[in-house]
């Protein structure tokens, strides 16, 4: 099947056009005068802009408010439904899939096994979940031209190519080029944290924020980072690896090989393992290890507050160093939440230095769709990156 | 006596020609197609913004060249000596002045004695300090109409004013304006350490490095952080404070309030007291320290070995958090560069994560008048910035 690329895009053909259709994607409604003003651009350029993108029915023209002086002002708005994403993000164990609209809002969500890590085997699975998502309704497959998907670890997006995935023990693996010929769509594969950085700054907590930082805890702790409006993306391919901040001197060995990582005391695998250890049940599972947390064992509790040091360290080291406007916590990890936010607030709070305490901390858990919204909120984004 | 603002000032009239000068100043000497290239400019564009800055006399044209093929190249060079620049750096017991040309190089340094540390008594002695410097020449008399001024700690340039100064025990201090008044030049405050990241971004090690640090290591250990090709400020006015990750745990208590800071332990006056510690000599000098741990004292090796492995632990994690392409150490603290530099390299390897080892580590001393010269180069700033 050849890839439908550009069939139907959106008619974004200048730096102007794509300004105009951030700008009222991610703020709208919002007037001409108001985009010409937040951008920059004279109130000529935002008209000349948006006239062919409210052709192609990707904006629309709100019913005129007469405002108290001068002439009416009609706010431009997103049509949301006028096309659709597939969004799926790669775990160890399934593939997780959801349709959304212009603004990533979630349609439909599916959950499918993964039978095998093995990367043919991935690519098929992911091009028949994207085929069974696109077949529950005509308007998805009419209307959808772009897929993202993710993965934890090292990706090179430009070449569409996993350089290196622990999880799923991938080493140079090309992904783009064989989903985009297996399911015909336009195909982004992109790091999984930076994915949903990605939604956050135009979908979510991120908005309006010229640097914050998202921070995700579970069997790995990452980060995506934004600062001066832009993904900190690293000189050397490395950036928000947060997780491996050295925080506890010469504490726990890392799985990278040095000492005292925040991943090595405060990651799921992290806190199992310190659990067993603290109790000698050598088959403690998370979900036994929270419940008798939360029940009054006094081991398993100073596990949790330990973690919550860790990581309160990490976030102060970050707003010393960059000092974001505000980061978002969250991650399959703040499930057990309770057993450890009042240890990472009081962290943060001694740690960070000066004014960057008042750099605010969201905690908040993150359901695994979103991680499928992120994949989404990438495969958005082409319409702006040709 | 009023201010001589923008009286015989560079004509930069628009961003395009703020552009170009810029690209000239930093990177030149340049063709006009190349600057084009560079900047993404039309070569007309490069040309009309060229010509007033050539009329005033800031740029010149060199020699043509005739290259192999088609027209001759007549590439654009800064004329350095069209305009002078002041550069003084407060500390806590001295001035430190200089005159330097448009490419912040040092024609001529001073050092006065600060008799008080009172913002009055420091108002006169840097109005003192500047008539002194500019009547060592008719030429610096005649041409200079900028001043920066520098200071440790928390500043906001856009106001002119210090926040928080601590070696200065000052709290909300107006600078900018009594100086400017005083000395009859466009004044600037800046914080120290940003302004020689400012000196190393457009003339020294920064060059071309869309992302890069400064770390200067002494009383205080101070950081200057480019990202994305800007300087990154914080949300809250805090970043690159390296100096008070937290990297040793429960360690030794920092003069910020928390435990296991970077400064705590490898500042000169965390150093000192080690070592005063170690030896149970209460007089011990810096001096009297290097030159013992240089002829063997392995107790006080040991206490530079300690400061490496925390600086190379602080370096790690920005590494790892923000990934620089290069990191500049420098600092009074480099004096003793030979007694911690192995710990340093050593510990910054076995902790970034990754790709982020690949991060080029230049250690290198500072000298006084380098502090100064970063003042200057606040002041050449205000060229570009109306
Ligand atoms: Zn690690
Ligand atoms: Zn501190």
């Amino acid at each position: 099947m050849t890839p439908r690329r550009q069939s139907g895009r959106a008619p974004v053909t200048s730096p102007a056009s794509a300004t105009v259709f951030t700008t009222v994607l991610t703020q709208g409604p919002v007037s001409r005068v108001e985009v010409a003003r937040r951008t920059g651009l004279s109130s000529a350029a935002v008209t000349k802009a948006a006239r062919p993108l409210i052709e192609a029915g990707y904006l629309t023209e709100l019913d005129s408010e007469q405002t108290g002086i001068g002439r009416p002002v009609s706010p431009l708005e997103v049509r949301a439904d006028r096309e659709f994403f597939l969004g799926i993000k790669i775990t160890d164990s399934e593939l997780i899939g959801v349709v959304t609209d212009l603004r990533a809002q979630i349609l439909v969500t599916r959950f499918h096994r993964l039978p095998s890590r093995k990367p043919d085997a991935v690519v098929s699975g992911v091009a028949e979940m994207a085929a069974e998502l696109l077949a529950l309704s005509p308007k998805y497959t009419k209307r959808t031209n772009s897929l993202g998907v993710t993965v934890a670890g090292d990706v090179d997006r430009e070449a569409g190519h996993v350089r290196y995935s622990p999880f799923l023990h991938w080493q140079d693996v090309q992904l783009a080029e064989p989903i985009g010929e297996a399911t015909g769509l336009e195909t982004t594969v992109d790091n999984d944290v930076k994915a949903i950085t990605v939604a956050e700054r135009w979908f979510g907590d991120g908005i309006g924020a010229p640097s914050f930082a998202l921070v995700t805890l579970g069997t790995g702790i990452g980060c995506g980072l934004v600062v001066n409006g832009a993904v900190v993306t690293g000189s050397h391919g490395v950036a928000g690896e947060i997780g491996h901040i050295p925080v506890a001197g010469d504490g726990p060995l890392c799985h990278c090989g040095a000492t005292g990582c925040v991943e090595a005391i405060a990651s799921t695998d992290a806190i199992v393992a310190q659990a067993r250890t603290a109790t000698g049940e050598r088959g403690l599972t998370m979900a036994e290890i929270v419940t008798r947390a939360r029940t009054g064992d006094q081991a398993l509790q100073r596990v949790f507050a330990r973690a919550g040091v860790a990581i309160g360290r990490g976030l102060a080291a970050m707003a010393n160093l960059v000092g974001p406007e505000r980061i978002i916590v969250s991650g399959e990890g703040l499930d057990a939440y309770d057993l450890f936010a009042d240890e990472l607030r009081e962290t943060f709070a001694t740690h960070a230095f000066g004014a960057a305490a008042q750099c605010e901390l969201i905690l908040r858990p993150l359901p695994f769709e979103e991680w499928a919204r992120g994949a989404a909120a990438v495969a958005v984004q082409t319409l702006f990156i040709s």
